[in-house]
């Protein structure tokens, strides 16, 4: 049985953690832990885990954390870079939900997130968790940095146009709705349900801070850097991703093919018959992307149409995965919920 | 391993039948009829089961349904009693969720569904599949009625008061809120986003037709009939009951121990501690009922808050959790998902 | 025309107040108050007003309000109490939505609020300002308290029945359902999208507030105290309050008629036919409560449906209904909008 | 006063207009038709003109709609071109919110909806009633198709770039999100709340309707024929469209100038400060577009932002809008509304 220690459990991505390791079959969840929930029944503050988890939060101190096999941070920004070093140090696995370790480059981070990075040495240690790009280097890896949501859809909806050298690198267009859950479970006006249901608009046009992440990524697998204009947008619903990405083709080819071939052997990516539309409730509470590719009326632009869950594959869920492959364990053990529909 | 087959499995009960059973180890599903969607694919229709299930609809004929050791009837009232005098001729055990064998008394179906029962003769053999009060009979049982979702919600909340006679039970007030699902899959433009969202509405005062079936219900546990006023409300949400009961206490008892006495080994009861109340969202894709009572200001209302999914145990997760007890199965099996939250 | 003052015009009663006043005749806004915006743009806050106001926040001084003809609070209860006896001895008419001024006894106000009462002199001065009952002494005052949203659409569906001594007065209950914006606009993470959308849930059953006010109304009506049960419920919606409420008939009578009569001459509440089932949505914007009146199974249960707009007749309309009545303007003067449907 | 004729008043549109007519200072409604509803009273089957509309819906016969001074059709496509040719030999002004009159080809009509274009001769008659381009030839127009909702949002956010030759109009992309009414008011499964909240999808990407529409008016202004990707979602709200343009700069130009000088004289297009993301809901029950330009990270894809009410700004406000030019009353009378926030 693996040990798993959980960071900042009060969250969004901590609770979703909890939800899918309590089921896991081969996790015994040692230590979860909140600053200010400290002492408090989990299941009070999480009523959906009544009857399935017994454990109290614990504040998070390093030596019970440091004995687990693995911990996960499931914390905002700036949190896993104060704690991680010393776990590291101590032969601990981390698998990072956080921002911290996700860009190579310090200086790139630090304008992002406006403040130094404590541990930059680790930066280049780090594994960037898409299993669908990374998976051998996850297998090895100590520490893990998963993807965030966007990046996550985002990529996977790009990565078989880019990797064969099809589309203009130069021109990428990332049109993502999310919803609102992707803001975290903390107290804000903008959020509200009366400022967010009914509603529709797009936020940080001028940049958001999963842009590098998404250009690191891309411009990875197509060699070279690309040009990515990426346009997020708060959806009124509690979960989900949509991306709508657009390319320009500079060849033609058999674009269903091409994606059914490049994720024929992915436990997680679901191709789409031709002519489709995904939904994302359809991926709601669990681990899979789907999606569908389009020329529409044959002209050079490819529509790709890319569908997750923003806290499972784009944070919790994808996290196990990680844990899955780097333990040795069958990739989708504990990954296999239903979509709830409707 | 126990055959099953599914007649009407395109509405809502049946789709959510199939999330349950195809995680559920006893259980091989034999045949999925539709009269529409013969040949289809179910994954088609229901993509949240896309490489769960790969079966076709096939058309809802005697032989093959009888060949499984039970069928479930996911269908409108007036289909099951068609099919069902066959099935119980060859001995096949039969869970009905709708409602052509929730009432006893021939004439007062007749007079609430306004057309003649087909089988009358069925109606005294028929168990009324609520566990909590009826598991004795359900073991035994070849026909099982599953209740409706607000007769569960509702009689789950009165049932430890009437059992005792600490209410009046001429005076009985069921307030319940549904959400949307509770109309079923059908095209329809009351139900409608745009119709049904950002409103709250009461319906069918005059008389809903769970209102005969709550006070049978009632009246068995309470030993004489019961005088209902019964309330149902559309709620702008997709799962979910939260039925609010009051009744008039006729001597003072302690109610939490009452409650938690009541339903202690109980798997799918879940009394809230002193001062709670239940969300809808916590029971949401799971077979819990979540209840909390309250006497407010101490007088002599007694307030009872009790919520469910309308789907699972007020449908499909009872119906799976009786075909679990009748056939000797730990009740639970294939039933211990948690919420999804948020 | 008349000046207009609005303190703590950033909330949503607020807003709401600037919405109707804009298009109201007679009105000319003197100033905004808010002490967190100042200087800044009203309609930077809420865009739905640009190009119809062009005023900036300003601080909420005594001086420019005293100089206003009336000053409408749309504040946190406690906020008004500390203004309004400077206002009202420099003979500036007060309307206040808050709760400062809505009971009259100042030890019962105290021990729901928790707090010293620093006016409580003014309590016996202050109008309640529910025109249905209240409209002359409406005309004279110079301090109105608005009433509560709940308590609005509770008042209005019981003041029939309890006028002429029809129900039994012991024993009323109040279910209500309120939209979220009944909870103001502040940051907090009960009220999340992520917490509040697909959800039902009652909450404060113990006693919520609004519980003295209807009974402080519903006593006076009734000419004897009343025992009531409120038990209000947290709905998935923006906007909007329906009440359920339960009484025990003492005698026969047309109830149809009996509310048609008592609210011929009432241009903002509307008795629906009989059978019908009032909906929140069309009442949402507008100042408009609508009211069906049941005896299901005719027992002697008779069950009240009366809907609102928390934020109109339940808030800001109601304040602007009586500041007409009060200035001798026509009653409805800025109020006659139409619900946006869907 | 203008004798207004309204045909097909059931549906979203229809209903739209009677709310915005009936305030109307200008406008007389002489008849409110519906074959499946003649007889019934408006205000039954939409509440919110309880107290506002005394009228019943009438058989659409063409002689009382060819005495009206102006006919508005509300229907579905194919109704108005079987009764306009008759009302424009009367000389009645018909204004057709339809997609009967939108496109100038026939053949290119007849390809989109698959039928015979019954009056093609009056395709080139019919004037394009989107007042920001040609408010002139509405002045004088006896028969406007007035523009679909996905068409103006998305018109008005190129407009200002293509007429200037700013970009590429070989390569436009039209991400559009739509709230559900756009569906209309008609029984779907595809649109019940079930099945259409807490979800995101994009749909027809292969081809919408709206699409040769979309192209006929950005060709017009460009000068040549635009290259188009139109990506429409639907969206889980009620209503509003958020259309998200992408355009490829060709030379730098201050693109906040641009804009707020195209629609410096625009009673309804209102460009937001630079920096800012407009949202659906100030705008909702508004004939308001709000506009905000962005050029993320200065690269040459240009973001254009735009906001507007499918059912007003993108239906019958719009209609209204063309009335009163055509009549030669001010532009914006009779809405002058003020969205509903929150």
């Amino acid at each position: 049985m693996i040990k798993v220690g959980i960071v900042g459990a009060t969250g969004y991505t901590g609770v979703e953690l909890l939800r899918l390791l309590v089921n896991h079959p081969q996790v015994t969840i040692e230590c979860i832990t909140s600053r200010g929930e400290a002492g408090r029944a989990v299941s009070d503050l999480f009523p959906n885990l009544r009857g399935h988890l017994d454990q109290l939060f614990c504040q998070p101190e390093v030596q019970p954390l440091a004995n687990c096999d693995v911990v996960f941070f499931a914390t905002p920004h700036c949190v896993a870079m104060e704690l991680v070093p010393e776990l590291i140090k101590q032969g601990t696995k981390v698998i990072d939900l956080s921002a911290d370790f996700r860009l190579r480059n310090a200086t790139e981070w630090e304008h992002w997130y406006n403040m130094p990075h404590t541990c930059p040495e680790l930066l280049s240690e780090a594994v960037y968790g898409l299993p669908e790009v990374n998976r051998d280097a996850i297998k090895t890896a100590q520490l893990i940095a998963v993807p965030g949501c966007y990046p996550t859809a985002t990529q996977l909806g790009f990565i078989p146009l880019l990797e064969q050298g099809l589309i203009d690198p130069s021109h990428l267009i990332a049109d993502a709705k999310s919803g609102v859950s992707g803001a975290g479970r903390k107290a804000a006006i903008g959020t509200l349900l009366t400022e967010s249901s009914e509603n529709m608009k797009a936020y940080a046009v001028a940049g958001h801070r999963h842009l590098p992440e998404i250009s690191q990524g891309l411009s990875d697998v197509s060699g070279s850097p690309v040009g990515l204009t990426f346009v997020p947008h708060l959806t009124p619903m509690i979960r989900g991703i949509h991306a709508t990405l657009y390319g320009t083709l500079t060849q033609e080819i058999n674009l269903q093919t091409l994606f059914e071939q490049r994720y024929a052997d992915e436990p997680f990516v679901d191709i789409l018959p031709a002519g489709s539309h995904p939904e994302t409730r359809t991926v709601a509470g669990t681990n899979v992307c789907r999606i569908a590719v389009h020329q529409p009326q044959q002209n050079n632009t490819v529509v790709v149409l890319s569908a997750i869950d923003n806290l499972v594959k784009g944070a919790s869920g994808q996290a196990i995965q990680n844990m899955n492959i780097n333990f040795g364990l069958p990739e989708s053990m504990g990954l296999n919920t239903i979509a709830v529909m409707p």
